[in-house]
């Protein structure tokens, strides 16, 4: 491996300065000459070279490329290049030194002369502008993945069991030679190959019921309900949300000038009841019935048949957010609340960033066929299409059956950590802490009893654990109403089977220390 | 090349079915078993894949897996899974067709209970759903560019001279093995390494004025503005754009809620005294000034002055799309309007469109220092991060110089390709048509005289055209106000040296006929 990537991972200073200078030295190369003009070729050389250096867009220092490669690549004579370059050292722009080429000096005349606007900041009148109003509500919203690594991470898949040998391989069976119109334009929906594959995927699986037409490509989970929320509410509409529920939904939702209204969960999932008294004229319900983020509880049929009730009789519509119903280790794959439905009301938001890797950002929502031509065209408005490069690689990926076996082969791998980090919070735990687990997705919820609960706080217990190098995101952090203390998730995504019992010893005096500093 | 790609592009029924199956027949993979559940295996595997048929998922006819297959990836005797598709069979969900294997039955048990959502469209109660309000009119915005491939598309790459080969070898020495944190997060703005390479280049090529962290990848221009408008703008706020004008900048603009002024242009550019005149409060100002699109003219110094100084005076944001830049025949490239701003009020947009190949989808917005912090968190909320895939490849190709070689040599083929077009409009058409060419870009602009004139409406010729398999886009299409007629964008991204004799005598004759149908 070489190039940014090793670069910014050594990130050594040296590396990162030849790659910088390489980058000059290819640069500067973008000189063009215009034979049929007024000024030789010489002074047009000279010219542009000048004003690289002027800019400031080339370092002082840096070395020039060998007046040889310049004519070649420029296709003229050496000659014409070397007149260009000795002006140059004639008026201070490059220094010469003996034996190793040309370089940028180290002082410019523009240092006496330079415009005063280049580095004295803003000299035009007028006060300093900031963000819209409405930009700065969408700023407030900011939301960002944890960007650490280390055990514990819930929300977060095993990317280094990803066969990206393979996936490589099937991106250089396509990418090597495309088919021209690969390249050029193919649909604001995304690639028509691999939206088939999403519906055939979702009809089998999770039961959602759909055809191609209406699968949408997206970027993931965030960009598919920001489309949502943008065409299917207005600004003011009220819009019921789990609470707790998964933080990275309401940005888009606010941002589209909807007022969130938390609604409780319980073991049946979204406390319908409770949202009925609280907003009944809510234009949209944002649930993840698959499995609630981030308590587990999967919707009872009851409570599914009931809010399909609900919204039909008072025009809801419901966004079902399925984000990781891959990963069930005990009993059969619980049905999408989407194949319930008649098919006018649901929007189903899935991501391929669990089950293959978040980078990738691919993801998929799935609309109404009613609306499906809208959605599409209305993307086409501030979002061309989405990036080609791995859709392809992905529909083989699906079609080959490369998809079926990871996810299979990851859920082998999820649930014997599951196991073993139950069994090791069991032993080193004991009765100071209790676990809920729904034997699915990629994190479990503990509830601290005893010594451990005291009044020992969340934030105190989550600070303590991140000096110990591990990250423990609590319940009370997916709050929005409901007071909940004493719940923490646990990530196995970012941990192995090996690592396990450390990490959980780890996190064990992390609570002690915590349990203890607060008690005394 | 094999795959879905190579299936859609030859679409013959054969493979299409193929491929189904073998997506069908893994996707029948996705079978769990719980050894500590309850159930027997022999349940369970009959359920699941009961289930599958029922929901209308494998399609009636469809081969089953064997029962050997099944077992060892299910890791259980393969007793159990014959005693399941026993079960299957003697209800009625399989057939058995002598040494071929089991296959969904074609008529299932279920055709005479199925329930009634399933087929025949809503059940439950209420108002089938639409749009809100502001999705009717984010939908109106709705812009597609050209889905054909045709001789004088404008604004389109030549991208059979991408190379792709090269492009492949890079993305393999970065996917093959990548380090974690690429396939994580790795934040909002995009990577850090393909930032450093853009701000570089656009500090050597373009003189903006920008460091690393004012840059951020976007998916295109689109996605830039879009960006840009929901956070600079508030609903009713007045901008100008450019009459004639890229269309395609409208629809984030509006679907922002944003009021649209349009402005004329003239020989330098946006007609600023016009513009003060007729909206002197507004917000925003979207321009083109180093190739105005479509028309051409380079926005003079003067005007530019003039026009930071009224966004100075005026409290107004400036958006520079500097869309084609690259592409300059003659004379030196002109520098950003950017890099002459104190740095407060210019948003700059660029694109990899043009120079490298639509369909990767990778542009970038260099913000004022002040508000970069601010983007990069706002575009968080609905847009976590932009796909990771080609970015490091990207950083790579500039880093390695194959970038600037790759612009050289396209610069050289478009030229060529102008003289040639050039050469043969002026000898077919005589005295009909003029050029105007600008010595730039992927497009020159045709205007008609003399007979072609005549009563001859745009949309006759451009419809004339379409027959004949020339895509021929009329200045007219790109105005608001301004009545502009006769006037035609000439692209050269889809033509070859060879191809254009024959092309333009094609456009020559849909002319004339237009010219005597209309004047008859």
């Amino acid at each position: 491996m070489t190039g940014p990537t090793k670069a910014k991972r050594t990130n050594t200073a040296k590396q990162r300065s030849a790659a910088l200078r390489k980058a000059l030295s290819s640069t500067l190369m973008i000189l063009s000459v215009d034979r049929a003009g007024s000024l030789a070729l010489q002074t047009q050389i000279y010219q542009q070279i000048r004003e690289i250096i002027v800019s400031g867009a080339a370092r002082r220092g840096t070395k020039l490329p060998a007046t040889r490669t310049l004519a070649h690549a420029l296709n003229c004579s050496r000659n014409t290049v070397i007149a260009a370059f000795r002006q140059l050292l004639a008026e201070g722009y490059l220094e010469s030194r003996a034996g190793s080429g040309s370089f940028v000096a180290q002082v410019l005349p523009e240092d006496y002369s330079r415009p005063h606007w280049f580095e004295k900041g803003p000299s035009r009148p007028g006060r300093r502008m900031e963000l819209s109003e409405r930009g700065q509500s969408i700023r407030q919203q900011a939301w960002s993945p944890c960007d650490r690594y280390s055990a514990f991470i819930p929300n977060l898949p095993d990317v280094l069991e990803f066969p990206f040998e393979l996936w490589q391989r099937l991106h250089g069976s396509i990418w090597r030679e495309p088919p021209r119109n690969l390249a050029l334009h193919h649909g604001a929906a995304g690639l028509a190959s691999l939206r088939e594959m999403v519906a055939d995927y979702l009809r089998v699986s999770r039961k959602v019921a759909c055809q191609p037409e209406q699968v949408i490509i997206t970027t993931g989970t965030q960009h598919g309900l920001d489309l949502t929320a943008r065409l299917l509410l207005d600004p003011g509409d009220r819009v019921w949300v789990e609470d707790p529920g998964y933080t990275g939904l309401r940005g888009p939702l606010r941002s589209a000038g909807a007022e969130l209204v938390p609604v409780p969960v319980d073991a049946e999932g979204l406390c319908l009841p409770v949202a009925r008294e609280v907003a009944p004229g809510a234009k949209m319900a944002v649930v993840t019935p698959s499995r609630q983020f981030p308590l587990g509880a999967v919707m009872s049929l009851a409570r599914r048949t009931a809010l399909l009730d609900f919204a039909a009789a008072n025009s809801m519509w419901i966004v079902e957010d399925d984000y990781d119903s891959e990963f069930r280790y005990a009993g059969s794959p619980i049905s999408a609340l989407q194949g319930l439905d008649s098919g006018t009301r649901v929007i189903y938001i899935g991501t391929f960033s669990k089950t293959l890797f978040p980078a990738l950002r691919i993801g998929y929502l799935v609309v109404p066929k009613h609306l499906a031509r809208d959605f599409v065209a209305a993307r086409s408005t501030f979002d061309i299409q989405p990036p080609i490069s791995d859709q392809p690689v992905l529909a083989k990926f699906i079609a080959d059956g490369h998809f079926a076996s990871h996810t299979r082969r990851m859920r082998g791998i999820y649930e014997k950590r599951h196991h073993t980090l139950v069994a090791s919070l069991k032993t080193t735990f004991g009765n100071d802490l209790s676990i809920s687990s729904t034997g699915a997705g990629l994190h479990l919820i503990v509830t601290t009893h005893g010594r451990l609960l005291g009044r020992n706080d969340d934030r105190s217990v989550v600070e303590r654990a991140t000096k110990r190098g591990l990250i423990l995101h609590a319940v009370s952090g997916y709050c929005v109403k409901q007071n909940r203390s004493g719940e923490f998730l646990v990530g196995l995504g970012t941990v192995n089977e090996a690592t396990i019992p450390r990490a959980v010893s780890t996190l064990h005096r992390a609570f002690l220390t915590s349990a203890n500093r607060t008690t005394k």
